[in-house]
């Protein structure tokens, strides 16, 4: 069985100005730089995007505008769920009318300590409410975040009960030995990486690439590493790109991440604005800031 | 300074049908027994009452339809903060307008790891987009749902620019020795126990009443502390009550908690629907069931 998703999809970050509201121009300009850079395509709406800090409306519209401005849907990944059915519903179905290629969920995040039961029930109601053969999912597990892992028995029972519409997952929990045991137990099944070193060996063992926070910086690398890794002859420049996205992924992860994302971006991209965020989080520090941006100089020599 | 919200409130559970839709005429009943029972008020949409599993749109319209059925805003404490500004605005706005005592406000619990400046704009931001001198806020420390506590810093912070917006705080955390900190350090700020047991204690202390699950079932025991605690003449009164209610608040931790209360509401109300729980809850199994009730039973006589 062929894995439905695949390649270097991007978590995109999502620039604000200064008053939090979506700042279009730079959205725009940095999606076409992602797939100029290599991406095969974006995943809007992920934790590096904020998306749970923006209301269901802003979700959808900003989908909406990504199409409108080129980007076809079938490059598309975006993040559909949200602690609750109705509104999960509606964020999905909207997104598979648009066309995307499919829709990353995360499982409700509120309630710990809930029952694979649950959680069968909450994406069973979902898939039901959305009742669309085109929908396409990829469970999305972030247990560091989200506090809610998914467990292999949960994603098998999610598998057999809808074969053709839980097709993958983004694994972010940084984990080698989970994505391993994933890509061996569920054959055509899109395991994606989501901490961006395990991008190789994941390869090497059958995954089906990324979706990574590092990818707003390092597309190139992640695409070199994609298109090359099956071929003896570029053995050292896969080697040598999967360091590359290694050296930046620890920039990104010796400061406050979700920060520190947006902070390299404003360099590489040249505006301030792509410093700002939506509560919770806070832009760095300017001491912060200016080391990271110095870190930066020195990996890009 | 007085406290601006004091006294017992229910945090009620909201029946569903088996389809999931809320049951207005068991919510209504339940309703008009607790504040018949004994409950000054009622907090609506809060973590026993499934808030996160449900639309803005719904928790709007129950709250709507409890005014709608006669139940006084000054009786409500609806739960109106989510992850992100503009719906946390939204549900605050449409609360405050409706004339309600005052709104329990969890903080964003996407995001982990972040730092009181990012908790302290999330309710700035809401405070000021709401922009109602009527708004009065209790802020809902629950870490271990949330897994964000509101550290003391940051409330006192949020006391200083907003004081007469930021009166309370429920304290779901069972930590004794944390209420007592927050009674002597902020004076007039209505600390509200979200733990049963410590009702009595917290009342001793200064606090300024509670908003608890076990209401649902015995918010008469929780007036009779409400009411006589400051009567020596009636401390072994007292002292039988809150026996009492740690008695069933015991009960309910025996079992999954979410779904314990509403079993034990099931049979208290005579109606099964009761029992239905959105995703990700599910209902008891049979077996606890029959447990939680013959144990019921048992605390009844």
């Amino acid at each position: 069985m062929a894995q439905a998703i695949k390649g270097v999809f991007s978590a995109i970050t999502t620039p604000v100005g200064a008053d939090g509201s979506v700042r279009l121009d730079l959205f725009e300009d940095h999606c076409r730089a992602l797939l100029d850079e290599g991406c095969h395509g974006i995943a809007l709406w992920g934790t590096t995007g904020e998306a749970n800090s923006f209301s269901i409306s802003e979700r959808q519209a900003l989908l909406e505008a990504m199409l409108g401005f080129g980007v076809r849907g079938d490059q598309i990944l975006p993040g559909t769920s949200c602690c609750n059915v109705p509104e999960a519903i509606a964020l999905t179905r909207h997104a598979v009318k648009l066309g995307v290629l499919g829709c990353v969920m995360l499982p409700p995040f509120y309630y710990k300590g809930v029952s694979d039961e649950g959680l069968f029930r909450f994406y069973a109601s979902v898939i039901e409410g959305v009742s669309d053969s085109r929908l396409k999912i990829i469970l999305y597990h972030i247990p560091q975040v989200s506090q809610i892992p998914l467990s292999h028995d949960l994603i098998e029972r999610l598998i057999t009960a809808f074969p053709n519409t839980v097709v993958g997952i983004k694994d972010s929990a940084g984990d080698l030995e989970n994505m391993l045991a994933m890509v061996k137990r569920f054959p055509g099944f899109s395991v994606l990486v989501g901490a961006d070193p395990l991008m190789l060996p994941v390869l090497q063992a059958g995954g089906a690439g990324c979706i990574t926070a590092t990818s707003n910086l390092r597309s190139d690398a992640l695409r070199v590493v994609w298109d090359n890794w099956r071929d003896p002859g570029k053995a050292d420049e896969v080697a040598a790109a999967q360091d590359q996205i290694n050296a930046w992924r620890g920039l990104v992860s010796s400061y406050v991440q979700m920060a520190t994302v947006k902070t390299l971006v404003a360099k590489k991209r040249g505006h301030d604005d792509w410093m700002n965020m939506r509560p919770p989080w806070v832009p760095l520090s300017e001491e912060d800031r200016n080391q990271v941006w110095a870190e930066m100089a020195r990996l890009s020599v």
